[in-house]
């Protein structure tokens, strides 16, 4: 289909060439290809959108990114740099580029501020976040944002009615000694990332974030981070301990009510027909958005599986465009890709 | 269907009465209830078996039981009691029950000799490890077992033929401080099992245990702990790894190869048909067991839901009879349940 | 959930009691109990609703009906006596009853006239017919609606933006004859039920009345009586037939699109959740629409399955009643199921 | 995979070439082309084997054949030349092809018969019969097979211990004047398929075929013609017209037990991963089997589809070859595709 939406799809600083060569070599087979198209806000990326049917890519900064500086000064002028960078790159392309706000997540006030400060000067729509922040002297501090000192950040998402995607990064400090360093094929796509996401986010809902903040809407790649499998596994332990165990006081409504009301899922890195019925199923159509997660995953791989993948046209449209349209309020946009 | 068999159902030594009934109160709305029925092994149980057609019911300690024993003296001390103690009560009902061995993980050539002695001592059908081994003074290491260290072990397994059923632990020490203190309502079946067992799991295979022992047969339980809701996005980075940066070295085959040759999944404590039949489409339905995970969850669920399920008769009998029968070489059994 | 909305729910008029029970005993276990349900358009009913928390039933006649009188006058008269038989009785309780038109299919305009009536004066929803009516001198004569003589039929249902449910009815004459008099048990729900509509949905599908009367819409029972299984098949064969042998004449869209666009499915008589979520994946919640097929089927088997069915708050919602609020235009409905 | 088996493969006898090529008409967009292909038992097909990795092709006489003559003596004497002429085409490729008797079905002692012959003499591995028999002086009579005078054919097919491949044909006579005349699109695989084989398969499940002949095996193509679809709502009316009505004297099990002890689907022509995994949910992997329709179909088609289809390697090996190969008894096989 034409038209399509993409939100998880980053770049990179240029001025970051050399390090970001190098964390390439973690994962790409091609280090220099993968430099040049994360570094790309232009031709490289309008030319394959062009190719494969999409119509608007909702730009975020890599991973770690910000989330990875401990120093909260340090961060907070980064995240100010990237997002004025971005500003300027979206607005020669306004109706094929739109970004979210990167952030410094060691303040919750500083981070609603620079969120409203993108919002409203430069028209982003919404926030990307890399899982929590890193802290303390050595960087082994890590920031949960599920407690109840974030409110003021929540808050201002709802009232400026822009949605936070809640993206993983690589586990590091302690975390990555104990657990990851002897098993470091697992790092990324294939389980840290999952692990660490699903663990904040329904920190987030079993410690009463949508319920003080009942509008807030949460955005998770990868078709969920493995929630959806467990729906009915986690509807049953959590219903169950509601009835005298005080799951109650902070969670109030039921897991599949979250994923209705408050969280939203993209098939970004997760191209596979089989789980997207099976969250179509869990989650249902209407809280599912296409994306890519390029440049780690190619346009190619992404578009040619969703445009054949066996659905409803009601549901390509949905998934590929109208959801995001909704969530966006992108209204105008209807008109750009007829 | 009559004759069902099941293979997470736990046990707990009657003289830790006091310690159980504590335990229970973080999870069970009737902790006296719980506790009566986590340490009988006998009336109970056999009627709740009647009742709800469970042929068979192979019984392993409770978790986290002697994985959480960081002084290797003491948990090799348990694991023997544990082992006697059940064989005994086995006996008494050889036709209704079975049992995995309980093991101490200090050190894989103890574990082996236990294995060993309790697979051709007491006709135990394998063994049930709850996830890695705590370790250390002060109990904060974690002894994982996907490492050269314990083919020793691995070995064994295979030379006496019988399966390892890795199921999770509880989180602590420092994981439990930095990760799931402040958000305690996912430990256990909502988040941290999966969590636990997962990354255990896929590091055995991305680490080669089992290319070094590719007879090894482990069993998870909760339909796969999450994993294969990722089969794709796995297989596609585990694959693209393999092209240039070294995966290949230690993990020869795909990961759908190892959940067709070396891998098992459990329904236990996960009762909806819609996940059933997706890990029917992404593993098959000749690598599911049946299991409940008493008293955890009630036979009555269990069996209630699996009878009614909708799948066709032939697959029902492979999950709740049949493929057990394959794994654990029960070719008597077939007549007692006619 | 409370506030359902079926829409396959027949009446028979109390004057043929004794043909009703006759009849019934073709397939009922208690004629007695059938048919006081059937004639009953009052307590029975709003009891049963009450209870399985269905707010609005949309009634209809029961099958064959008028499609099974093949004298044109007489079937026209009962036609009228019906509806305004039922419309005194919606008028009672405007807020839990509804009705379909039954309509004589003898004649175009006929049909057509009396339709316009029964939307006009009685405030009815739609119409419903079963299959194809019976007519020529001995009743072996079937008239389809499936070519251009019934246009102005299909044109009065899109001026006065009502849907028409194709309802089955039981095979009659040579047809009859020589399919299903030998195997007397497929005839109805198992089997010739599907046939019958499938064939001819599929003839205005293919004779190109969706493409002369692209507003239509049309309803298809017992979650689309078969034509969802082979969505792949037939737009395979449809669009490959199309590109060189005729049949874009005719049908000038794809199978999905005809889908999406004037075709929905019901869940009466078919409370399989398997098969819902399927329909799902190939036809889109979006086009499902809760019933029950009551009194051939109960409000317990259709209600408590619906309710416990695994699936997203969302899509039960949408299934079990905003669908049909879009469909029916119930914006009024919202208030009074709050 | 390599080493597939396919089993709806159709050839067509040359000297019949003009006749094959106007019927080619109504369905191939390149007549000469089609016409090739059918006719060719050898290199053509050999090389589409090779490239896409079928090890086995059982071949069969196309549709409608043998079925669609109604003169007995006529229908008898093609069946024994086309039975002849493709054995020796066979043996010429024993590894690559084997075959299906082409069976006149007037009489069934004569269909016994002749199906012997073939199975000794020839070494065929079952039959594939056209639906019902066109008979009559007109040619307007059918002969279903699903009542007590087939019982000798069935018991010979039972004794011979081969399966019966229930393929379709395209509707003749009056129920073509009634039905399908004027929605010509419908025919065939779009929708008059299915009609034709499910009607008559499961009136030999309700006449009461496969109670009379327990160990009868009958393969359904193009994933069950529709009947899997509705499996509950079938299992439903059955069971419920077991309860008094009289079903239960001719049909004593369950359509669930008829489809895992006498029934087989094949995918031919149906190349949807959803519609297989819903099969795998409602039939079950262990009783579908691989097959393409070629040349109606295409090798890469089919191939392609099913070596990427997602599914678990045991599941994609027991649909492509191992069930077939225990239904034809095929051990020896497994050497030639290792």
């Amino acid at each position: 289909m034409l038209g399509k939406i993409a939100l998880e799809e980053a770049f990179a600083l240029p001025r970051f060439h050399e390090k970001t060569k190098w964390w390439a070599g973690m994962f790409a087979t091609d280090t220099d290809k993968h430099t040049a198209e994360i570094n790309d806000v232009g031709p490289i990326r309008l030319d394959f959108a062009e190719r494969h049917g999409v119509g608007l890519q909702i730009l975020s900064y890599t991973a770690p990114g910000v989330q990875d500086i401990w120093d909260a000064k340090d961060a907070q002028a980064l995240a100010v740099e990237i997002n004025d960078y971005i500003a300027e790159k979206v607005k020669a392309h306004p109706d094929q580029f739109a970004a979210f706000a990167t952030l410094s997540m060691h303040d919750p006030q500083e981070a609603a501020t620079e969120l409203r400060r993108c919002v409203t000067q430069h028209g982003f729509l919404g926030a990307l976040v890399n899982d929590t922040q890193r802290a303390g002297v050595d960087g082994d501090d890590m920031i949960f944002y599920d407690n109840e000192k974030w409110d003021v950040f929540w808050a201002t998402c709802t009232e400026l009615d822009v949605p936070l995607y809640l993206h993983p990064r690589n586990p590091t400090g302690t975390i990555y000694d104990k657990l990851w360093a002897d098993r470091k094929w697992l790092i990324g796509p294939p389980l840290s990332f999952a692990h660490g996401v699903s663990l904040h986010v329904l920190g987030m809902v079993t410690n009463g974030v949508f319920d003080r903040n009942p509008k807030l809407q949460v955005i998770l790649g990868h078709l969920g981070e493995h929630i959806p499998f467990d729906m009915w596994r986690i509807n049953h332990w959590f219903e169950d301990r509601k009835k005298m165990l005080g799951l109650a006081e902070t969670c109030k409504r039921t897991i599949r009510e979250y994923f209705a009301e408050n969280l939203w899922i993209t098939t970004s890195g997760h191209f596979s027909t089989t789980t997207l019925h099976f969250c179509m199923a869990e989650v249902g159509a209407d809280r599912i958005l296409f994306s890519i997660d390029y440049p780690f995953e190619t346009f190619g791989d992404a578009c040619e599986w969703f445009d054949s993948a066996e659905m409803s046209n009601t549901d390509r449209l949905k998934i590929g465009r109208e959801n995001a349209k909704k969530l966006f309020k992108l209204g105008a946009y209807k008109d750009s890709t007829a």
